[in-house]
């Protein structure tokens, strides 16, 4: 059987730093994680807590992972850009499930439910009003993931997007810019929303005027929103809801010669493992991925077992990171 | 040593109900879990996971638990006021941490800390952000109850304010009712903040004129308030921030020959255990003390033992109660 030392020579790691990925004790980098993950996982290592977990469970929960068709679409179209955000998380999730005893197995939320699972992890904006009446006929345990319905009673893991978008803006604003505008995603999801409303009112509290644009990732329409942009007058920054936007943004400026952060800065959201390696590196606001999937497993896990079953809502902090586009 | 028998009889329950209140598998009354929960100090009794945490912990831990004086000033005037919300979340605290072997010693905000802990619930909204500053300083782990400081990513369990004052105020709306008013405490209190926002939407959402005022429960002003309302038109409803000023807006009516729910329909916030036996019985949106109380306690544990130790801001769901009053 695998042992810790196993893991952390495989991982190219202290056994400190395995212990502290598996007690989540301190910030460990994303890459640091992924490996240690992955040596688990090739190692089938189980830890402590996963005898005892078994023996509480006294069975072998089976999860259902209900991702949708639009993670699919941005999954096919470039496989690493899906992984950049959501792969890190479900990641998360089946390395917890492994260690836990638990099977996960990914579903299309629109899919029939022929298979019996003992609880799901529902993930993102696709999860309408509808989709979850279904999971919740089932009368099984469910957590949303990075979403959240208003006014459903469902057990949902979120950034604190609100927040994170606000002390973004207010950066902005502190640097003496007025003109900044704000490219999103479809509102539909509750965490574009959120980082909608923080930038709102940053700019509401700074008296400053507000001037939104939508834009769709999934179609990435981004060259006729800059279009549309460049016809007036050009703002001093530009505040997108997610990495994935603003690097878009930039490449597209960058056809119109509009150079990045001098003549226009720009601030992305997620911290995607990209974005430090982009030209020019992104300012943005780093959401804690592996926590979100991590906090998302664990309660769940929680709820299979009937233990502190009324529903919460936990928003994970964000951290804003400083580099050279914005 | 007591048995799980011993607390079942003593509270005069089921031992299936006393395992109930431990793992919080299903909704107990607030009278129930009191009982058992003074069986349980009663008798010093010690579950099987007392035993399992303290090995883990190697130590006692010791806990301050943060009131500020605004909260000894609603208690002086009236034990029972105080207790009907903040005793109810401090006994789940000292219960939970008796069973965990933990030290809880209740400390005054604005003392200086002579004394060593090992973390601290700091509790409502006389934590200001100079004070959770000093707290800070000690670098322990700390958790904000029913507060949350902005832009502080301090760990904060509050319940889901804005939801419940949306929903209680849609409630009123659907019901046809448009000239609907909301007295409320000092906006400072994140939780009172919050309830104003969801009241403010809802009527905004309904195209409705919204209109406020401010009351301050400790100085107990009402008659000033309701002086000023009924000098001009009356509302139709009237949403108080919490029980205790919904209850002392009722009174004060009365002395008025106004008739509460005839003339003036009147909703509250928290469900205290007052809020059924008041003539009339109020309608309120409950708020869940006890699993605020218990998810405090765990969420500092965690952090005693330094376990994912990142920081999350949790909302615990709240339920509308309709009663009488409106």
């Amino acid at each position: 059987m695998a042992t810790i030392d196993d893991v952390a020579k495989l991982a190219g790691v202290s056994t400190a730093t395995v212990s502290r990925v598996l007690n989540n004790t301190a910030n460990v980098s994303e890459e640091t994680r992924a490996k240690v993950l992955y040596a688990i996982e090739k190692l089938n290592f189980k830890p402590k807590f996963s005898a005892k977990a078994l023996a509480k469970s006294k069975k072998r929960f089976k999860i259902g992972l209900g991702l949708g068709k639009r993670m699919q679409l941005l999954r096919d179209e470039s496989d690493e850009l899906g992984g950049q955000f959501y792969g890190i998380i479900v990641r998360e999730i089946k390395a917890l499930a492994m260690m836990h005893g638990a099977i996960v197995k990914e579903l299309w939320l629109e899919d029939d439910l022929y298979e019996k699972f003992d609880g799901f992890i529902l993930v993102g904006l696709d999860v309408t009003r509808e989709i979850l009446k279904k999971f919740k006929d089932t009368e099984k345990p469910i957590v949303l993931l990075d979403h959240y319905i208003t006014g459903e009673e469902i057990d949902s893991v979120l950034s604190d997007n609100y927040n994170g978008a606000f002390c973004a803006v207010n950066y902005l604003i502190n640097k003496g810019y007025k003109d900044i505008i704000h490219i999103h995603g479809p509102l539909t999801s509750y965490s574009f929303k959120r980082r909608h409303d923080g930038y709102i009112d940053a700019m509401k509290n700074a008296k400053l005027k507000s001037q939104c644009y939508e834009y769709d990732d999934v179609k990435n329409n981004i060259d006729v929103v800059i279009q549309k942009i460049i016809k007036g007058k050009i703002p001093e920054a530009i505040f997108a809801s997610n990495d994935i936007t603003a690097m878009r943004i930039i490449s597209e400026l960058k056809k119109y010669k509009i150079g990045i952060p001098d003549k226009v800065k720009i601030i992305g959201f997620d911290d995607i493992p990209m974005a430090k390696k982009f030209n020019p590196p992104l300012t943005t606001v780093k959401v804690f991925k592996q926590e979100m999937g991590s906090i998302a497993f664990k309660r769940l896990y929680e709820l299979m077992l009937n233990e502190n079953i009324h529903p919460t809502r936990i928003s994970v902090y964000t951290k804003f990171i400083r580099r050279k586009s914005g």
